[in-house]
């Protein structure tokens, strides 16, 4: 390593970007084959029948009638010239910023004299019209790069008749004839309902969304795997590696790992099947199941017990950010308050009007818990997982049940638990090759689709599993992705959320596999995610997108 | 990458290992080129006085007399077959897989026959004698591979006479010819403390300390650094680094990352240098300017109230596990707490015994943070510090203190805070190739010293900051760092542990770009650590270090 200057100054100046940053911003990403000759491509509808529901369609009567788009060669052609604004919207996933550099480079292939405009701080930036101007220059300090910093993100949602105006004003303003969306299955409602309103109202301005979300839970029929996901589960499962081979070698500690990903539980299993982790929660089997807390905290228990009989007084135990959603008795618990808690503040007179389950269910939980599960709602209704410390909450429940056992001599072991989260670090970490590269050929569909003028498209890149060059390109229409859900009291169209399949495969290699790793400490160990180097170790897919394509 | 295997079988046994753990498994560390001809290597005396107290000494009448060793080429002569033992003590670091990697091999070179036993779980395996054979073939799989998982590590201290006893029936047991102790402070004192006594009982056993911890306190004139420090700085500045970049992008959320690291504050310090946090707590400077608990919740409270001023409502903050020791109201309360809790569990009754001070201080600290400060303390008399959940402490007392200035109206800024944790995840990684490269050349002149019957050494490998190959090598006797320090009540003779030196260079850049720091953003992103691929990406070395040498 060349020595530090000795001076302060000499020293900040060689060090304001890492040796990293600067390595990876001056790396171009991989494209697929198809995308070599962008100006060659042409538009051509796919055959086959919308599939949303006919009530689903009826709410998009300007945008339903749409086919999936795929991209053929032809003789190049002349592109006009477009305006294309680009916006952040919700949590962060790695690959933003290629995504935005993908869609930079694509337009001005088509179109030198193309423009990009960055809506600032999310949907927020668009209503008030807060925009810059994203020059190649500037955006080639951010290739490769983590987080969403370039223009930040926000989680205002496009929801009243005054934000849509507000919204058809700036695209107005601007002349744009695209505006993508990079967001989740919440963030891409939005794009549909944006289209349909632009369309409606013949405002030029082609919507287009590209599947963002660590959570992986935006996937279905069409989309393999929402960009991030890759990212977030390989810095999780560095960590819990780290922490697996720690908890080997001390013989301690419990570690009780909260994963971020909200509601459903692929992250978790996603990093099960990487780790091996001794035991590992997964929502989607506890609702199935019926499991209650009480179930769980056995289940827990009963691992910790049947491991100390071996010797074995640690383990590392995951738990999904979203679980206590699918408790039954706990969602209920949540729905019940959600309804109370838009009346304002859980008094005691109003804590009296939750069902008597209700009512002994808060009461068996931690008091620090029942403060999380009454904080504010997300803008889109939801609960913030993230704020609920269900590590905790299981730590606190095991113990009880564990001086239960001691008391009744049926356990002898230690327990020292350490409750853990992962999560924020996964959301802005450099982007993992696999994520540079997919977000950088999502980038250019989008642009594709926008020059083709078709709104209401989601950006979809395929056969991941595949080499990058043979990945295959297309758009969907979000509509066809759409159903009618309970939202804030009133059934709304929302993209479905995918939630782990029980069927599949990932689920039922870990239900095969999970006794195994319950006692035998067959702990496997990631480490840190590598950008350089042998293609096996950095042209990885996820456990998960490899065993469901 | 391959697909994976449909039967979960297959797909399990496809799985067990890594690719990175396969890879690293199979890479040989670099060694310095004066043990390319470990058989040339004679041990020869340099001259120098001891450096310890005539107090110091008196304790170690066999052993006090030794000079620092270096190793000088002469001709390749014999070496006898030798059996050792090795241990690992105390916390995780990354590299002593390697260390036992170096010293196996080395043990080899010199003669073929030679045998190398590994202690179980830590110094308590050595009274047990509970042991393991390492052949080369079992530490293979363990190169370059994170964690203490080989031969497991614990905290147990070889104190009674009793133990001391054990210890040597076990040595002689096995006819050791040298017991090699992978440890940190404390555990190489317990190395100095038995090399002396199996000198005196002519037990022939050479006993040799290997500089082994993650916080990096464990330097002097002789040691440049710690093993471990580099790869769980590294690691946290990666962790600490997305999350700025989260941060910077979601703006909403003001992070209070607690670091692993003991009492002193280096692991804090190196990861503000490497990423530019808004404000990094150093213990050995709140110490030196007497700051209270008040002052520090007023520091922070400060930025936030700046930085929000200019709607900047984010932001990241350092605080060293150790802290709580260095605040002087709380160091004393401590203390009382330490007499107090010796008697047994704190009473409302011995409670009224704490002076008003700590009476007084004990209150103003939440509850949660209360029990944590009763805990029990380490082997060695310490508190746990990575119990005392210092970041939480924190952010309650900076959310009184902005509620107050809301009320006041001096604040008007939102303060959404985050508490987290880096800590275990740092201990066990995968070797940074400094360490493993550094961990590989201490286990080689481990090997040497044992062979020159080098008994109360230290293995020393320095010129770090140099390439590998100019890495020099030599012993320096243990009793040569220790000083008297109150344990328990008692004087007694430990390896002194080194501070941050508030006139060193590494606090002196820190200082002087601090301030820059906390309005700026002026982030910087480590990444995760790169194991292959650029020079300037893989080889590199703390900035502690950098400054330092």
């Amino acid at each position: 390593m060349k020595p530090a200057a000795g001076s302060s100054k000499a020293f900040n100046e060689e060090n304001t970007m890492s040796p990293l940053q600067k390595h990876r911003s001056q790396d171009q990403p991989k494209l697929p084959a198809v995308l070599a000759n962008l100006a060659s491509l042409s538009p051509s509808p796919k055959a086959g029948k919308m599939q949303a529901s006919e009530e689903v369609l009826r709410l998009f009567p300007k945008t339903s009638a749409q086919h999936p788009l795929q991209f053929v060669s032809s003789e190049k052609k002349e592109h006009q010239t477009l305006v294309v604004g680009v916006v952040f919207s919700g949590g962060q996933a790695s690959g933003g910023h290629n995504v935005i550099a993908g869609l930079s480079e694509a337009l001005k292939k088509l179109n030198p004299d193309s423009r990009l405009i960055g809506f600032l701080n999310g949907p927020d930036g668009i209503i008030r019209n807060k925009t810059m101007e994203l020059t190649p220059e500037l955006i080639a300090s951010y290739r490769n790069q983590g987080g969403f910093d370039l223009i930040g993100s926000g989680r205002t949602k496009i929801e009243t008749e005054e934000q849509f105006q507000a919204a058809e004003k700036s695209a107005r303003e601007h002349n744009l004839d695209g505006l993508v969306i990079i967001g989740g299955d919440d963030s891409n409602t939005n794009a549909a309902l944006l289209a349909e309103y632009f369309t409606e109202r013949s405002c030029k301005t082609a919507v287009v969304g590209v599947p963002k979300t660590i959570d992986g839970d935006l996937k279905n029929a069409y989309i393999e795997s929402s960009f991030g996901f890759d990212t977030a589960c390989k810095t999780y499962s560095e960590i819990i590696g780290n922490i697996l081979r720690d908890s080997l070698s001390a013989k301690k500690y419990t570690f009780f790992i909260k994963l971020m990903g909200r509601s459903a539980s692929h992250v978790a299993l996603e990093c099960a099947l990487q780790t091996h982790c001794n035991l590992t929660l997964i929502g989607e089997e506890i609702e199935a199941k019926r499991m209650t807390l009480a179930d769980i905290t056995d289940a827990i228990a009963d691992l910790i017990a049947v491991r100390s009989a071996k010797g074995k007084d640690y383990g590392v135990i995951l738990i999904p950010e979203g679980i206590v959603e699918f408790i039954p008795e706990v969602r209920a618990l949540i729905q019940e308050l959600n309804t109370l808690l838009a009346k304002g503040p859980l008094t005691e007179e109003l804590k009296k009007q939750l069902t008597p389950e209700s009512q002994r269910c808060f009461t068996s939980i931690p008091a620090i818990v029942q403060a999380q599960l009454l904080m504010e709602r997300d803008p889109h209704g939801n609960v913030q997982v993230t704020k609920i410390e269900t590590e905790r909450l299981l730590v606190e429940m095991v113990q009880q049940e564990l001086n239960r056992r001691a008391k009744a001599g049926t356990f002898t072991g230690k327990f020292s638990p350490v409750p853990l989260f992962c999560g924020y670090e996964g959301r802005s970490a450099f982007p993992s090759l696999f994520d540079a590269h997919y977000c950088y050929a999502l980038g250019h569909v989008a642009a594709l689709l926008v020059s083709s003028k078709a709104t209401g498209y989601m950006s979809v890149v395929s056969q991941l599993k595949r080499p990058v060059s043979e990945w295959q390109i297309g758009g969907i229409p979000l509509v066809q992705m759409m159903h009618q859900e309970m939202r804030k009291g009133k059934m709304k169209p929302v993209i479905r959320k995918a939630l782990v399949d029980l069927d599949g495969k990932p689920f039922s290699n870990f239900k095969e596999l999970r006794e195994a790793w319950m006692l035998a400490d067959d702990y496997r160990y990631p480490g840190p995610i590598q950008l350089y180097g042998p293609e096996e170790l950095t042209n990885t897919i996820t456990l998960t997108l490899a065993l469901e394509q």
